[in-house]
């Protein structure tokens, strides 16, 4: 007995689709305490995954998977659908090196017919699967399952107003955890309580509109009179939901931990001909006391104890820093205003939000609008700073251009989670920003390699810069630094010998590897000076040229190679005329899969050893 | 008499606001002569603008401009707004170099709080001034002018989605033209539609409303009992509108060119202490009966005879020639879809929208959603082509990544007005989706000189290429080929001299530049060859190897210095240990202001002028 009876005998989905109501509700269980021990030790996305356990054997139970299509917003609650569709073998390798994703992957799975690492993509990925399939005659279905958080993302708004006019099925299940990443995070969220509230209300009304679905022949006259274009105007009248406004048809709210009633919505759902959403109500966390009790705290987490709730406690991060630093400023300035786009904990703000509650604004997973909103905070002569992670703000291009840089406008970009993240893979890799910032007049980016500097560059992107300025620093804490390096808060720093022949050349934290790299050389009698960029741009033209003086020029960047800083920096060498070697090491034309930041480092030949081993090879030629 | 006699006088606002009713009734029908005018002259945006002139006369009566602030939502409906805040005296010098802005602009004037191109971002800017003046203890108004087409990008819904919980007045007014830019984008413009139709019954629930309003004291109580969160219970039985969903006081709708109704309903609504839409219908073009006819036409044009409505004769343009390559291709193959967002005619796609319905989708301005959609189809086994312009694709940056890169889906974009476009100034030119496309792996962007060109890319982006292939071409027609060039289809081509001393290196448009300046310098005993970049990602190596063996290699590049093809060709050569001089001119860190496209590229140095100029001086050198 292995506590894992039946999950360990559904190897496909027609297993799991013979067994009885009972079975499934005690295949649940299995599933609940299954995932807690993985992510106890892999660490991963728990609360939601607790949340969608039965939403999802109730899924795979009436739709015809993979058949019909299962699109998964933000993908990282697809743990109990991983299980039950031919990867529970695998499970225990989740988030891990050459193990299996935290989020949906087309690659592992048939049952995964979009990728999803971001929020609110998930409406408008199935609407186009569904319209491919209408066009190439195929009669499967399609369901976008969206959480209330994706729900505030305007994606998943464009996805509604074009998908609520298809003349097919389409099935949306908004999955409400009442919760969002952070609460209360604008009307949708009001509105969805209000919902919810109205619960009787609503299910008379669908037990008139199914039993008008299961009488198919008799019924339809009814339900077509009920569905033509003129109750569109009746639905002004006797209006119920938003979701109807937007040609939905809509069943709700249901129990989302009730497999049974479940089963019964998703079995008349699927028989309209017409886009439908079914608004289900779950519980984050759900089954695991600690995760009910903090649902945001294991929303994210790293490894922990079960028994405890207890995580390895994390030492300071760049988070906790910037979330210090910001309250400290704040406190002096009353311009100062906090923006995040539903990463309140995430970024480090939770002290801000409770210290300085009139100046902090939690805009939901809205990137886009948290610039924009930033931008007519700065117009209205406030202090704007966008705490983001960087991926996400790849959501913010447009805006960070058009209501930010072109209007000189100031905002503070304050970029966590910049360069490998590690075990969330390829969608969350913060390796974009650069070449997203880079071209852009008027914006500034620092990088800073310890909290020291994070702290200076702060004040400098508030007080000595003009129009947009960023702060990009990495996931985790500072790394080492050696004992006779000292913090000055320039543009560049040099450290080392200036008469040696080979120069590396980096930002950020690869500096602390090229500290070590520069020891681990020394042993060779191979002397070497370090050039650590702190203002990315623009480049203070002097580091160029005093990099120019160097024989070999060693160039580590924790970012794309393509439109990054080593490739502006040779550009800048080429304009000084540089005839020496120059090597740059960076992220080549390629998506960075899930593993340890470490590793991943350590391959892309980012780390220390990396470092030396490509400047032995050189300095051999 | 010049037959502007009362907008002549209107020297300011405050002139504005001594006026009698019939006086701003005669002030519109000035101002609608006036801006027909300008435009057949100038070009710009014509139906838009005469659509909202009682609006605007109306908006600067009621509110107390520039200390109240008005956000137009795309800024390109500002001409009357300009003509009466003291903007008249230069409105015939509109969209000319050196001239004022065809939109809005914070550096023109203090009536002008936030610069605008791009669409839907008014709610979200106005909100961030507006919460800006509530911490700052300023209590006058803001006030965000949308239209119902930017009411379809998700920016505009997450804006109403945070703005709806404010607790002070905050006005939205949403001009709704039954239009958008074409027609019929989703659940929105059916929904306005119903609401229209029920105009009456609206009205009756509005007139309760505004008379609780009009009696401040008396009224409070029940205003209050109204408006406390338990309403939003009542709303869910006794509901409206969807706007009233997002938590926003609903008004409407009313007649937008009844001036007298405009003013009484704005002077109700900003004394509300709460976010209020105002829902107005007015007709695009209205007065000048060629655009109320075609407004599609006359949304943006060049010059034309304000007597036949006849635009001066266009020659075939890219668009043209994309729009005939794409039907001509999905008539043998019927996987090819095509998809804008709200661009059919900007972008040549009326004839496939008219011969392919049912694989043509018009998304709305939802650039993010039409590229996610277009992952979904590519899921499905479609071959979704975007078309899109490109500084518009800059909304769909994070989906280029995240929904068809990583997951190697198939997904062609028709990139046009890619470069300099012109009299639209710095929110319209395509000087960015090179640094925006470059860094992304699995991408392969095509850059085609001449129409035949753009033929053979399409063709390879759909059938020879994997996961995201672009094609980026610039507004307007081909220029000048020589009669001995011949398109080849290949990476990149050849021509000239291959032993001479100097290569330009080039690609798109600039071509034709660079063979003028090859013939000129011919006349001065410069030998010049010149190689034509087609494949701009991945570049050939082929062709870097090709350069190498050049004693100057002059780039140029129509887009954005940094992170651009002119870097990274750089970067290559060094990794070819080119030991020649390297001479890159194009966008350095700057913004491009309107002007016409020809002054432009000379000013950067990027016509065969410049090209000449800039290889003179270094020859000489």
């Amino acid at each position: 007995m292995s506590g894992y009876d039946i999950l360990e005998n559904v190897k496909s989905v027609s297993d799991l689709r013979k067994l009885s109501l009972d079975d499934l509700e005690k295949l649940c269980l299995e599933i609940r305490k299954k995932i807690v021990s993985v992510v106890s030790k892999n660490g991963g996305h728990l609360a939601s995954n607790l949340g969608v356990i039965e939403l999802t054997v109730a899924l795979h139970k009436v739709f015809n998977t993979p058949l019909d299509s299962i699109v998964w917003d933000v993908g990282h609650q697809c743990y109990t659908h991983k299980m039950l569709t031919g990867r529970y073998k695998d499970i225990d390798t989740i988030r891990t090196s050459g193990g299996i994703s935290g989020f949906t992957k087309r690659t592992e799975s048939e049952f995964d017919p979009f990728n999803s690492g971001h929020s609110s993509t998930s409406i408008s990925a199935a609407y186009g699967l569904a319209r491919a399939k209408s066009l190439t005659g195929d009669n499967s279905k399609v369901v976008a399952v969206i959480g209330d958080g994706a729900l505030t993302g305007g994606l998943a708004y464009e996805g509604l107003n074009n998908a609520g006019r298809f003349k097919k099925n389409f099935i949306v299940i908004l999955n409400d955890n009442k919760m969002s990443i952070s609460r209360n995070v604008g009307s949708m969220s009001r509105y969805l309580l209000a919902i919810r509230t109205k619960a009787v209300y609503l299910k008379v009304k669908n037990g008139f509109e199914k039993a008008l679905t299961h009488t198919p022949i008799v019924g339809k006259g009814i339900r077509k009179a009920l569905m033509t274009s003129k109750s569109i105007l009746k639905d002004l009248l006797y209006k119920r939901t938003l979701f109807e406004d937007m040609g939905f048809i809509y069943y709700g709210p249901y129990d989302g931990h009730n497999i049974k009633e479940l089963i019964d919505v998703f079995t008349s759902a699927k028989n309209i001909n017409r886009p439908v959403l079914i608004h289900i109500v779950t519980k984050k966390g759900k089954g695991y006391e600690f995760a009910e009790k903090n649902p945001k705290v294991f929303h994210g987490i790293s490894s922990f104890n079960i028994e405890t709730g207890m995580g390895i406690a994390n030492k300071q991060s760049f988070s906790d820093c910037f979330g210090k630093a910001i309250c400290e400023l704040a406190e002096k300035d009353n311009k100062i205003c906090a923006i995040t786009a539903a990463m309140k904990i995430g970024t480090g703000l939770l002290q801000f939000a409770q210290e300085h509650k009139e100046r902090f604004f939690d805009v939901g997973i809205a990137e886009g609008h948290a610039v924009t909103f930033s931008g007519g905070l700065s117009a209205g002569g406030m202090l704007p700073v966008f705490a983001v992670y960087s991926s996400f703000l790849q959501r913010g291009y447009d805006q960070v251009i058009h209501d930010a840089a072109i209007q000189n406008l100031k905002l503070v970009l304050s970029i966590d989670r910049a360069g490998i993240v590690g075990e969330d893979g390829e969608t969350h890799q913060g390796i974009f920003d650069i070449p997203l910032l880079n071209p852009i007049p008027n914006v500034t980016v620092y990088s800073p390699s310890f909290y020291e500097e994070l702290k200076i560059f702060l004040k400098k992107s508030l007080y000595e810069t003009n129009s947009v300025a960023a702060i990009r620093y990495p996931r985790g804490g500072e790394l080492y630094q050696p004992s006779d390096f000292k913090v000055s808060g320039k543009s560049f720093d040099i450290y080392g010998n200036e008469e040696a022949e080979v120069l590396i050349v980096t930002f950020g934290r690869l500096f602390s590897f090229a500290c070590k790299a520069k020891e681990q050389l020394k042993e060779k009698n191979i002397d070497i000076c370090i050039l650590k960029i702190n203002r990315i741009k623009p480049l203070d033209q002097n580091c160029v040229k005093f990099a120019s003086s160097f024989k070999k020029v060693f160039f580590f960047e924790e970012s794309m190679k393509c439109g990054g800083i080593g490739e502006h920096f040779n550009y800048c060498l080429t304009n000084y005329k540089y005839s020496g070697s120059y090597i740059l090491t960076a992220i080549n034309d390629m998506f960075i899969q899930h593993a340890p930041v470490k590793e991943i480092l350590n391959n892309l030949k980012l780390d220390n050893m990396g470092m030396v081993e490509v400047i032995l090879k050189e300095c051999k030629n």
